[in-house]
């Protein structure tokens, strides 16, 4: 019989959880080291309590960067098990976490049928899923409809929510004055700012943060404090509204804290280079430590077709420099629904950054594959080079179809190969290059 | 009638060039202050005397960051037109450099075609052609061999060559005992290595170089200080053989200034993101600002297939921290010859990278397309999105693939589209979202 309620709960109290367990073999961290994490509020490890084939991880700066690719069922793609399968492809290929933003017919079978069957972490934005779920117009849900839908996002087993909770009155006057350039790009933010624009009344999930922290609390589901106004532009970086909001995170952490419900943070966005790592410990020391998840950042906006690559320089950056937590960006941002391709460029490009902030960081381990590579590579050990590779299909299929005329080198050098001549001058042989 | 020698022996003197005045205007500075950059050799104009056609660029930490293509004809690519439509195509996608690798049959028809057609600069590597050229295994080659082909080049019009000056006998033995993982993965470097070891003679680009800077001084071609040592893997970056080199080309950047001979010296290589930052500053003190050329730097080693990426995300990095100049890579590296679609892929991922930097450097003018991209989005403006956009071509039709149902969203979003949303709620209309 479980004697507690959240993981922080649990760790407040001395318990090392199973999950807390799992998390530490994982990351190479002692138990001890885990559950003072999460007491803190430092790592976060997002498991509803009927979630039951949960392979829970941990989010937090410290330990390995997770990924989250958003998925779900909409009015392009309605079959359930056709979006399941992009769901576990998605896990395969290594993403952590799987964000249901289902935006069609009724919702509740296929977020069901993730907490009843995958093995990542589950998220929702119970916001957008409000109008499908009620099939009503947005002006016509009260401040209580959208909190039932929290609670029944819960029951469901979702792992973490997120809620807009930081925009209040204050914010659309805010925003109306500050004269952004792209104002809200959140989708959730806008809907919230709609709603308090067409009924005149305080967003229901700042208003009620004490009623859902109860829900949290009671199915051990993590909040996702949304960034509502996270810039959708370089130009909108860092300015007021983002960081009146980050301070309003920063406060709402630590009521959500005081009833022993996780937490995490949301942020940017579209950022200039040069202020990423700057935003990453502003939002350590505003939110405490609570772990920071990020869309991007982009690093620049005049990239339509390549923003898993403009994210992937933001988020390497980010995650180097304290983010947690990265939410895939795929080639077909600002454009289109994304295709299984995309979502399949978008998960490498986001593992690509992870990664790289991983070793920068010096995550325990986190270089040991890539020292087999270039073991692998100087050897010209061509299948650990695929087993060591983060796509070995590709790299197999790239080097196949333009065959070289040795095994000890490519087409891209032929006999130029530097390893190749650097290996017989190192064995004191003959070196012929023509 | 041309009163001075090379750019930098102008500047110095006081005279501004034509070549100074065009750099001048591209880069929204005054003529005065290019030539005083020139002249302190933090900005080199890579142009040789003879590259009538040239439209000139300068290349310095503090101007746009530019970018080099490799090309050349190969054993798979003997056609000097189907390559020369490749270069022109890489300078239509926005090259500022190519350089020919050449690596098969009679080059000079090749090499002289681009200087008299090609308004990119030019850069070569004597060192390979030098095979290619003779004919003859690479142990039969005399020190005098390798510098007429530096000759050779510099009256072929050729503005930059990349020369492996910095190791010597020494490295030898350094590169022996220390036991890198990678040894040496420069081409050109590993072949003046295999030299050495088959020859037991000094490093020819070391010994003779002062007759190498009679040579450029007299054509103006600019010397790109080669890294032999350049880390081919994480676990090789920053040690004993790249730093000690590195010194050496901060030693020869003096020798060359003194000759009035523009230099740029070349930079990693695979590198952990958090070692980036530190490598440049160490480049523009130890080689007193001459401009930094990096080829990535790579921030992993397991993303074969994706190392245009993994060259973007250190690239960014790099030209944020003080890199002037950035080699493009493609997602064939270390996997083979890359085909039309690589090059164009490596070429986009480095200008996002150099791009994001020049943002985050406070370039004049860097941002502007950025803010003009935001406008448009917030005005689903689509024709001035693909106007803005880095590929036109691909972001629409990523978009006309997948169409919407109104003009005022993409796919991806539909009605619950959040400048859509907020374009209403700002405008005091009502929002529908189902």
């Amino acid at each position: 019989m479980r004697n507690y309620t959240t993981q922080m709960d649990a760790a407040r109290r001395g318990i090392v959880t199973p999950e807390m367990q799992a998390v530490a073999k994982k990351e190479y961290r002692t138990e001890e080291e885990i559950r003072k994490l999460v007491a803190e509020g430092k790592v976060v490890i997002c498991a509803n309590r009927l979630h039951d084939c949960l392979q829970p991880n941990g989010v937090g700066s410290m330990l390995r960067t997770k990924i989250n690719v958003n998925l779900g069922v909409s009015r392009d793609c309605k079959d359930y098990d056709v979006e399941m399968r992009k769901v576990m492809a998605a896990v395969d290929m290594g993403a952590e976490a799987i964000m249901d933003l289902s935006s069609h017919g009724d919702t509740q079978p296929f977020r069901r049928k993730l907490t009843s069957e995958c093995p990542a972490m589950i998220g929702t934005v119970p916001v957008y899923d409000s109008v499908i779920h009620y099939q009503r117009d947005l002006s016509t849900l009260s401040a209580k409809d959208f909190i039932d839908v929290v609670r029944l996002h819960a029951e469901d087993g979702v792992d973490f929510v997120t809620l807009h909770c930081g925009i209040t009155r204050k914010t659309v006057e805010q925003i109306k004055r500050h004269k952004r350039k792209m104002n809200i790009v959140s989708r959730g933010g806008s809907l919230v700012f709609a709603w308090m624009c067409m009924t005149g009344e305080e967003n229901p999930f700042y208003q009620y943060f004490d009623e859902i922290l109860e829900i949290c609390r009671e199915y051990d589901v993590t909040i996702s404090l949304g960034d509502a106004c996270r810039p959708g532009c370089l130009a909108d970086a860092g300015d007021v509204c983002q960081i009146e909001e980050l301070v309003r995170l920063g406060e709402l952490t630590k009521r959500a804290w005081e009833k022993d419900v996780q937490v995490m943070v949301e942020g940017p966005g579209h950022m200039p280079l040069d202020q990423i790592a700057a935003n990453m410990k502003l939002q350590q020391t505003v939110c405490m430590g609570a772990p920071f998840y990020v869309l991007g950042p982009l690093v620049t906006d005049i990239a339509p077709g390549y923003d898993h690559i403009t994210s992937a320089i933001g988020g390497a950056i980010a995650a180097s420099a304290g983010a947690a937590f990265l939410c895939y960006v795929t080639p077909a941002e600002h454009l289109a629904l994304p295709n299984l391709e995309d979502v399949k460029q978008g998960i490498i490009a986001s593992r690509i950054a992870a990664h790289a902030a991983d070793i920068a960081k010096g995550i325990p381990h986190a270089r040991d594959l890539d020292d087999a590579m270039a073991d692998a590579r100087r050897t010209f050990d061509w299948e650990k080079q695929w087993a060591c590779a983060i796509d070995p299909q590709t790299a197999r299929s790239i080097r196949e179809q333009r065959k070289p005329e040795n095994e000890d080198s490519c087409s891209m050098c032929g006999k130029f190969c530097a390893v190749r001549s650097m290996n017989k001058a190192l064995n004191g042989e003959y070196i012929d290059i023509l």
